[in-house]
């Protein structure tokens, strides 16, 4: 154990201070800051316990089962990490510590298009255990090349963001953040990422996309029904109910409570995922009753690389995963993939 | 009159800060803590205020009636004391000095299978004014053989929990708490506590249990309509509203909103207790116009008894059927055992 | 002006630290306190501010009419000084300074039974602008004297305290309260003070008080809409919506929340007026959008009171009717005696 | 830039303390005060936060469109400025510097009646981008001689407040409120403010206007949807959905809880316009997508006038628009004139 004793009392949250008092202000800031006021930052994490359980009992809770499949992949947790870019940033493991935390509890990491370590060495790593994030690029060989690369390399899908086509602005300032020695982006240079330069991201780039590869194409940041229900029209076989982590745009709808109406408007037809402020194995039970197959967990898997590197990431998966199987026993869900829907209610 | 003379002003709430000062800090957090982040013990004790009265006037409350009775055994006041293990860390008179509380007040105290003296002594004081507490112990055998032992000593029930399929984890350290000397469980060897080692706790273990004695088996731990509608289906006499004092799973629905779709579902073909957050006799008026028969009190109790042992638990429980009493009457309620559903309202 | 300047612009409740300054600490709490946890005498105050107001605009109010009449009775403004026992506690001036201040007001003064100044005194001020409110004590005979001595003294009505069968708690402690020397009950003697020692006050003895005198008998201290009902059904003429300003039985619906069902209960067969929490002009307004005909104003007028005697008395009745006034023409109110339903609204 | 440059992060909130400490107190408090307890004041920034943004993608937002038009005058972004009264106060640019600015980003200007400089001198600089404030003065001849100046100078409208009958009562004393040197009412004399001093305010007052002048009279203030229908019956082309800023009537619905009810009433026979709150370009978009055509920016046009004089409040108005387009793009609006209804949602 490497992480701080208290953690594993006082969950995910205690590590965020903890993680901001070992990086540099820019750094930290780097990992925490959200668009404009914050509101959707903070609005995301206290939604999840706005959905009070209501447990059942007298079920047979001997051996829970948390195993399910995303896009048919065997993953012990439903519960996989977010891309998030320059991991190196937080701590020298990186992108490789992330990995290697993530291959040994078979689980899925989705590697960020502003990776700091090249991803021959996280596929290495990873095996099948990896999807790749892309922007659309202005430079769309450039993308294009990306994404083959990355399905050439095992990546089992790619995940295009479509909440960013623009970059929002941080409430904070980033003066302070330099980029330590050493780390940058690989494989985009700084003076490529004009993300949407010409700022067309439609449909009909989505299709452009699933062209030139053989993995599936899934979208990151749906919030609203009638998108999910235009993806599952399109063959699209998932979708991340996301705001960016509150990074892009300020004041949209906390993600705990777009998911009920995107999941239903979808009826099964796709796989749902959902990230934001998931901070407590019960939160993914939530996530889990409101129609999501898996969640992505973001930045308290920084925090956890930012005060123990590889390991730290590790126990910060295993923390999740303990609550997780813990608080499904307590209640009455012998098999995560199968949380009924009254489990959770707003009253 | 033994408590601090604040209290009969401010309520119980007061005794509890009190009640800690007194008290090793162990011993005051093994008391107080809940589960993770305590956002039920705090939401059970808010919810039961969210409950507004609408008193009626002009009735005769020249004398109010707050006899009752628990599965027709009459009781002065509908108010039980819950099942608490080692009472006697709170206060050398321990599990004895409450029962004698209970015994001079024609009350009924569940004795925890955790209790820290000997049932054959605290049934020489409660005759039949006990019931016993029982988890399901991995060892089936000492099970029923504590459960055929409390009932030849007069038990007048079983309350299996049924909340607790595994141990859940206190959000405060605990790691200052040593049994003070010549405490300890009697009745469960400390081996022995590997409660659902095997975890299988289901309907067909209630059964199980009903089977080795011919005392009512009452289920402690229902949230759920649809597992109170099971428990009727099935015959069992009693159950208890309960999410463990917020000390197993944090997240779950506060048991004030979770009672009146309980008793809803029941429909009167069981009785109905409830805990959870019970600090003033108006509580104990809300829990009966939401269709619960009686109520359990825990902290409280054991506030009472770390402060003034048997005489403050006593008074503890005093001041609580006094508030009812009054409250009552205030309300226009000539009887509590006929409380109307349309005295509280959430607006 | 005798009040401190700055109560023009931050209104009534400024005055209530004031008034707390100039008081012994004592006679500071006998104004203030409320039942137990004083949950509802805050919420008394907060429930006016949570009905929004949405006026009306291009209507004529270069004239705003704020006269009303209850029971007949014309009154410059609807705004009526409550029942408050021992007013010279708060100031030597007392029941008489009010009484001054409300006769040259065109106002209406409901003595307390617990008044600390013969009620010969305040008829003679008064004339016929005062009501009786009375208990029913255990003392039927004293009773009925009582309220035959008002009636022959000239008031226009007897209000009955229906929501007092008990005595309340108060959360804080009185124990530094001592009547000011020469303050005393006149009307009771303290050992007469056994209010409801039969406790039976029902149906039955509203209609014996109604046989004691001419005057029409009034009903403080409803809530609920049947008993609103049942007052219209036994030809009861007026009823106040009042929960004893949180002094008797805490966690009562506000009055703002319960008074539209007893306005809608009684479709205008009595006249409803209300108390519990008026501060501000707009407050009166927001109560008769919600039907009732007045207000009644407590503590407030015992703040002037203890600031400035009968001139503050009467200052903090002007502000209010000013209050009100403007308030009235900004919501295109031009007679307080017709506000529409829909000028209030929560949201 | 001029303005502290934080603020392009933390939005324009962050310039009232800034504004407020380069300003003699009076001077501040006379740009912030709102009437009696500032509910409204307080509430109108709160109640746009409450409008959830639920964003659509992969819509083509590579450009996007903020341009729009107001009683056919095109507008370069639909954010006009508030009539406001003494600008000069805040710095000595005073309304010419308010003026320059908005001309030179082809925005509108509502000049207030209460201007400390004269309008000859603002058309000359605004062209057609400006429309005329005006209070019906007692003095008729006054009002209709402004009005017909304004007409003749090139102003677009008349918009004529209807909210404020009577002055109403800010809560903060202004006794430290000096004019600065130099700086005056122009356009009324201070005795001539007897505002409605026969106070008679109609629809007929309406039309009175209406024939004095052949530019359309825009009515400012109103908040019930009666009114606004009424409006749009009688031939009204636009309305203003406002509460003063909160500085008349506290206790009002904030306007962005009152905008649905008003843009569902007039069903688009007019157009809609909102005040009040509105401190970021989402408030904007949440504006647009209840039904309003454009919003009016008050105190944050002052609060840059203050720190920077024209070029300050140029800034703001910049700041402002900028956040509009990107956020626009962030929810996918391509057309700022086309805003679905089913952006925001309240949850």
């Amino acid at each position: 154990v490497i992480l701080p004793p208290l953690t594993r009392h006082l969950g995910l949250d205690e590590l965020q201070a903890a993680a901001a008092a070992v990086l540099p202000v820019g750094s930290a800031e780097f990992l925490e800051t959200g668009a404009r006021g914050e509101l959707t930052v903070r609005a995301n994490v206290a939604a999840w316990s706005s959905w009070w359980l209501r447990p059942r009992v007298l079920v047979d809770v001997a051996e829970v089962s948390t195993a399910s499949t995303v896009l048919d992949l065997p993953v012990r947790v439903p519960i996989l990490v977010a891309p998030m870019s320059l991991q190196r940033v937080a701590h020298p493991d990186g992108e490789s510590g992330v990995a290697r935390a993530v291959a040994a509890r078979e689980g899925l990491m989705i590697v960020s298009m502003g990776t700091s370590t090249p991803i021959e060495e996280l596929a290495a790593i990873l095996g099948r255990r990896w999807w790749m994030q892309l922007y659309l690029l202005s430079d769309r060989d450039l993308t294009a090349s990306i994404a083959r690369r990355a399905a050439s390399l095992g990546a089992g899908a790619l995940v295009l963001t479509v909440d960013a086509p623009r970059v929002g602005t941080q409430s904070r300032p980033r003066d302070g953040f330099r980029y330590p020695d050493g780390v940058s982006d690989v494989l985009v240079d700084p003076t490529a990422w004009t993300i949407g330069s010409d700022r067309r991201l439609t449909w009909d780039e989505v299709h452009w996309l699933q062209d030139q590869v053989d993995i599936p194409v899934i979208l990151k940041g749906i919030l609203h029904p009638d998108d999910a229900a235009r993806a599952a029209d399109d063959g699209v076989r998932a979708i991340v109910v996301s705001n960016h982590g509150g990074r892009v745009l300020d004041g949209t709808l906390p993600t705990a409570l777009a998911l009920p109406a995107v999941t239903e408007a979808v009826g099964g037809r796709l796989e749902v995922y959902v990230d934001g402020g998931i901070r407590r194995g019960a939160d993914v039970l939530r996530a889990l009753a409101l129609g999501a197959r898996a969640v992505l967990l973001g930045r308290p898997v920084l925090w956890g690389l930012a005060l123990g590197g590889s390991e730290g990431a590790g126990e910060v998966l295993d923390l999740l995963a303990e609550e997780l199987d813990t608080d499904a026993a307590l209640c009455g869900v012998a098999d995560v993939a199968q949380v009924p829907h009254d489990l959770v209610e707003r009253i």
